[in-house]
């Protein structure tokens, strides 16, 4: 299998939704144009996109729904569980606290930590707010979620980095700095807005697009 | 000007902020090498994305920090300011609502709406919190926020689409519809933590890299 790139990794995540939902009506098979239209995008790209990883769908017939399922699921990484840590119990850690859907998916929030001395020791969704210091010298996870005001970003990201974490979800508005074998990846809600507005502010005629992630 | 992709309006948001930083630190000038180190990307795209919209440095000198950030403000609709409003209260919401960067950007939240009877009333950092039978018919605004639950998140869409929002940024883990003339854009959670997992689901030598966004 050839390095696959972040956009394709998205559609596959995409893909892997849409399987979910017509493997629950029933279905056995579905067409590439049955995956593009619930994505809006084209057939071509859908069948592009999965001969990449060697899946190849039969004409008339389309691709095994069972099958594809477990093919992306073992490319996303999905057949397995992974330990999270989350850092900052304000507004955006409680949501991720609070949302089911990730265990459903395999991803187990199992350490919250925060700095101020008000969160540390709540529960919250089960899980007991744990100072940041502990972070250094403490069970290591897979992941960690950097939720944290910008200006602790930093010092919470060689924390987790210390703590041999190799992958960091990151939702301070800032660029941080990890070493190569860490990956990283940023929400940055105010780049989402400007996305909206750059959009918003193109000429009109034919110009304005759907998303096609 | 051609056509902008998705990926370079990231860039320039993050270019606008490196030079709004760089800009702090009493420079005049930057050079294309400075903007990619800052990026981690190579000089070479950081010229390309520049003179696609016709910004050209000069050898030895680099960009003008006040002319280009001009041009990106412009590019990216930061010249004007933006009414949003946020439906859902929630976690999300609030965090939306606590953020005092949007504001900075020129993006306004004048409004918030939730279904929950408990929070209509509510007022949350400013704002009170307003039934979302309400969005129908209202003053209308440039942008609207799904900070709702899934089952919620088609209506709400819907009922923005008919209060003439024209662009969309939705926080629901589902694939909303829209009219041509509006755009989406969509933070899923559940995928950026599948971006992760793929990432440390690769063979190590060579393969993970950081994100280059």
């Amino acid at each position: 299998m050839s390095r696959i790139s972040g956009p394709t990794v998205r559609r596959l995540s995409h893909y892997y939704r849409v399987l979910q939902e017509v493997a629950l009506e029933g279905r056995r098979m579905v067409s590439s144009q049955m995956l593009a239209d619930r994505e809006g995008i084209t057939s071509a790209q859908v069948r592009k996109d999965l001969s990449s990883f060697g899946s190849f769908g039969r004409r008339g017939l389309g691709y095994p729904i069972d099958h594809l399922r477990t093919e992306i699921r073992t490319i996303l990484g999905l057949d397995r569980r992974w330990t999270v840590a989350v850092v900052g119990a304000g507004h955006i850690g409680s949501a991720l606290l609070a949302y089911t859907g990730f265990e459903q998916q395999g991803f187990d929030i199992v350490a919250v930590f925060d700095s101020e001395d008000s969160r540390v020791g709540q529960v919250i969704d089960g899980r007991t707010v744990r100072p940041v210091s502990e972070i250094a010298g403490s069970e290591g996870w897979d992941m960690g979620v950097i939720a944290t005001p910008v200006r602790a970003a930093q010092d919470v990201d060689d924390a987790l980095v210390a703590a041999v974490v190799r992958g960091i979800l990151n939702f301070a508005p800032r660029k941080l700095k990890v070493p190569e074998w860490v990956a990283l990846r940023t929400v940055d809600m105010t780049m989402e807005f400007e996305s909206l507005s750059f959009a918003l502010s193109q000429p009109r005629p034919g110009k304005r697009r759907r998303e096609r992630t």
